[in-house]
């Protein structure tokens, strides 16, 4: 059993990454740190983990080195501590931000900082498996995308690939309150959080650098929040070039994902469920996809859906891990969600 | 006291009516029809009228003549029976989709079957105040459009109207489950509907061309459902032409909404409710309009919101009749909203 | 018109007065103060009411005299500051928790602190009409009970009062996120306060008291918060004595609330809606009572509900101004909730 | 592998079977019944089961024999049809509530119809393992009790069994939407359901007669519907006999529950979650237990909380099948639950 920790583990990534961790057969949970809970059960801030975990908190100080070390710390904590963390682990899997963006100009315009370890930039590779799983099988430094930008790159990444689509999109994102973590402003409440249908990012989301950086596409995105604490869904839209039909659009999609665990093409021409719905994915690792296409005004919807902090972040994780160490990429991310949920 | 019944009182849109017209103070509401609840007491359909309204349901057979008449039958059904529904009132408000649509073939396209008064389809005057308010002071034919429709075509039309716009737009609705109506099919129980972001209309849905046909712009539509029971939200996007900066937007949404009773523009920097939400809006005759510039992308981002009962369809119908019967526009239509909600 | 002023306007129970106030008649809302947010404008706070309402916040100490006021101060602040905050208003009507127990003992007991204003407890009368509509007639001083209490109290009062109960009684009360104020801790976050049945008051709630004092009985309470924002349903649960059927039920609650303006008796024997609902309250000043009656093992289960920001608050606080003064008791309280919501 | 089916697959607890037993080491499922699906893929009914089950719908005429069967049909069907359900296993599991009650008059009274094979009630072992484990280990005919009765008995069962309450226990219940199946009235439509405390079973709720006959206890019941999917909550309350601190408590609860696989005590001081609360039980197959003392009043508050179609169903069942077979108990329920949700 390889022996793996997590850095940040009272958030809600981090709380998902070790209820994924405890359950894989392959690694043992050593470590899960907080500075504000150190010495505290770990169960205290994630009571879904009772009679589950004996874990307490460790103070990051108090951390070894382990196998693998997945960083759920803040963004712009990675990069801040990199020198520190990266020693941690022989394989680093880090969840925040920081890396996802090689390019050190894009990252201070979408994040209005400079990067602080733009030496490491190059160095990870990115932890979605559906475009990086050759790269995966020998990486040290993995960074995970942001949840809106993997189901938007899932949905978009074959039609651009083979070259059907013109290069403007426009993204669409829908966001559970779980996106933006144990924040608690005013804000954040459930009485001005419920019920809403909260444009928080009408343009210029971050996301957006990294779904262009992915398809190679030009995006205008969109967030909403709305009223669910788990799930994103990404409505993408774009106009295509040349012919396309259906039966186009299911052989491309059956291509590049025909063979993928975690992802699924949900295109039904009925059915409650004929297209993508976060409501039936919380705790599993799926991402469905699925399309809409107006032949006479030459468009296509593309429309992406999955549990933000699952295959949105931890569960993108644990797969890449599970890629890297050459492990079935099902294993420990088994639980296929809930019908009715 | 004007005299004035409401055919199809049981249903959602029927019950918003009875509410707001029993609160009118130049009206009296002199019946309400229903087939399946004819002789029922209306609060037995519409709790919420419980000790407000004494009335029982008529049965359609059992009408007088009226004043005025308010049609909330099941679409379809308004110009089936038009010859006779037509007679009840001396000002007729339909609220079904089925006068929306000057073009007898635009119908056909969008709902799939002839219309079968085609020759009363020049007779209405839409009932949209913000954009026919002139015809309305004479009209007796009204056609009140739908709830999406609204929130789009009061959140593009100015722009559009000054040529600003791109003819190009997308729109992006979403909806709570009182806009499918009364309905209760195996897709509309609580543990199937809750929790949804169903996109039910991925393409093609019917309010697309009442959009274009008061905006002049070419529409793309997707509609998805959200676990409200009320509420629409419309984020429409175009690409502008010319010159455009914030200072010019609210110039133009103040010389065309400045005087509007119910419509406010919300188009802040920072706050929760920077930008329109239907969460305040319930029960409201509002619709709150609010734009996002991307000055370099030379894009626009239109947001709309509303209460679909209301302003997106009884409210939108009394403030008619207040403008055809010379009234304030405000009357009846004075609750704010609540917060929270 | 008189000159009324709410003195802590930016919490939910303050705004919910204000949007009250703002609609009636008989007042000119002249002052809503705020600490944090003075000279900021009202609907900076309160998004309702845009174009509804053009005040500014003003700082406690800027406040002048008023016909009327309303203190919406947190609990604990109106005992402290009691001397000042009663020279504002030659009517001063509390809604905190400070003057609803006129026993000093009781008070410590429940709030864990000494009272710091005893020699005022006498002064004030209970802002509950339906007890208290002769006291309130001349009554300068008011004190309106909580929103728990107020649905307890009016839901066991009548059935108690005719001596129809035995002493012992629980009560099982729910309620919406707003019962907490615009307050946000870790344990009010959406993504935590969302979808919960907590239990946050297994015993000893403080509104125990105020039900034993108005109904005689002795009460143990729990309370719990649900997925909601507004709204308070309580289920009592007793025995009765002697001999109890339906019918004594509905003409004991028809003797006690026939003449009621805002108390409605829902009991049916089928029907969706057929006990009292919060779901259709929201907004209005109405509290809905209904009961089951099991005479095999001679119990009663009463149950009340309403909204606890309207008839819970600072629909309640109206009611008794108009009360006071002589008005029709419905001034400024005609809205009648929503179906559905 | 046994060979395992489900009769009654596109129900709500038939599709929890399925999903469980998927993923049971030890058993193939070799066919899930559907009349009204026959011959359809069971992903088109619970779509959470895309890529995960390849399964189409048997009809029941098309049964063979198995090692186990679940039969997950409406109430008082497998009484109807028992002599042909019963032949189709060598274990057969009912969750219906046909052979829950073994006395035929207390069958009667609280389903309003006589049993249709009475002599076949005291065949049947309760498929609860915290108290029939023992006779489950060689039980042929299991029939799991209701997802409410399973809350109140494990929450109640231990006190009651040490003989600390008096008699009389009054049980509150709170339930979500999947609690009545896939069914489809005007009552359970999203707009008439969301948002609800809507208290369906005032008193004499089925689930009584099930609660009293565990625990010897006279049992009072009330039950609401509360706005979630999935979810059961209870709230029991009675008063103690003798001496009874919280130590006390902990030391029976511990005595009783303290080696229990899916029973977790939750009874703290302080903390978001210090008592059982279903919003972090979706899809586990724990139940919460947990309580409260009010000394003075010599009262105990006993809280419950499951989700209802795992431990209040299908983990239940596949819980005790696990114990009949001698596995260990955890298999195919390893699923812990999610935080948030």
């Amino acid at each position: 059993m390889l022996r793996v920790a997590v850095v940040g583990g009272s958030g809600y990534i981090g709380g998902e990454l070790i209820r994924i961790l405890l359950g894989h057969p392959e690694v043992e949970l050593c470590a899960a740190t907080s500075n504000r809970f150190a010495n505290r059960r770990v169960d205290s801030v994630h009571p879904n983990l009772r009679n589950v975990c004996d874990l307490t908190f460790t103070h990051p100080e108090d951390l070894g080195t382990y196998d693998v070390v997945f960083l759920a710390v803040p963004h712009l904590e990675s990069m801040k501590q990199a020198s520190g963390l990266l020693k941690l682990g022989d394989v680093v899997i880090d969840l925040t931000a920081d890396f996802r963006l090689p390019d050190e100009e894009v990252f201070r315009r979408y994040y209005k900082v400079p990067h602080e370890a733009p030496e490491l930039l190059g160095e990870f590779v990115g932890g979605l498996p559906e475009l990086h799983r050759k790269e995966l099988r020998d990486a040290d430094r993995i960074s995970v995308p942001g949840c809106m930008a993997t189901a938007a790159i899932l949905a978009l990444w074959p039609v651009a690939d083979v070259g059907l689509l013109e290069p403007d999109v426009s993204v669409d994102a829908r966001t559970g309150s779980s996106g933006s973590g144990a924040s608690s402003g005013p804000a954040d409440t459930h009485s001005e959080r419920a019920n809403v249908l909260r444009v928080f990012a009408p343009i210029g989301h971050r996301h957006e650098a990294e779904i262009e950086q992915a398809t190679g596409l030009r995006v205008t995105m969109t967030a909403t929040g709305v009223d669910a604490v788990r799930g994103v869904q990404v409505l993408c839209r774009g106009r295509f070039v040349g012919e396309v039909d259906e039966k186009l659009l299911r052989t491309i999609y059956r291509e590049y994902y025909g063979d993928e665990p975690f992802v699924r093409v949900v295109a039904q021409r009925r059915g409650v469920y004929r297209l993508p719905e976060p409501k039936i994915l919380s705790g599993s690792n799926f991402c469905d996809v699925g399309f809409a296409l107006d032949t006479a005004e030459r468009r296509l919807v593309l429309i992406g859906a999955l549990d933000n902090l699952v295959k949105g972040g931890a569960g993108n994780a644990v797969q890449s891990m599970n890629i890297r160490f050459g492990w079935p990429e099902r294993l420990g991310l088994e639980f296929p969600g809930l019908h009715p949920n």
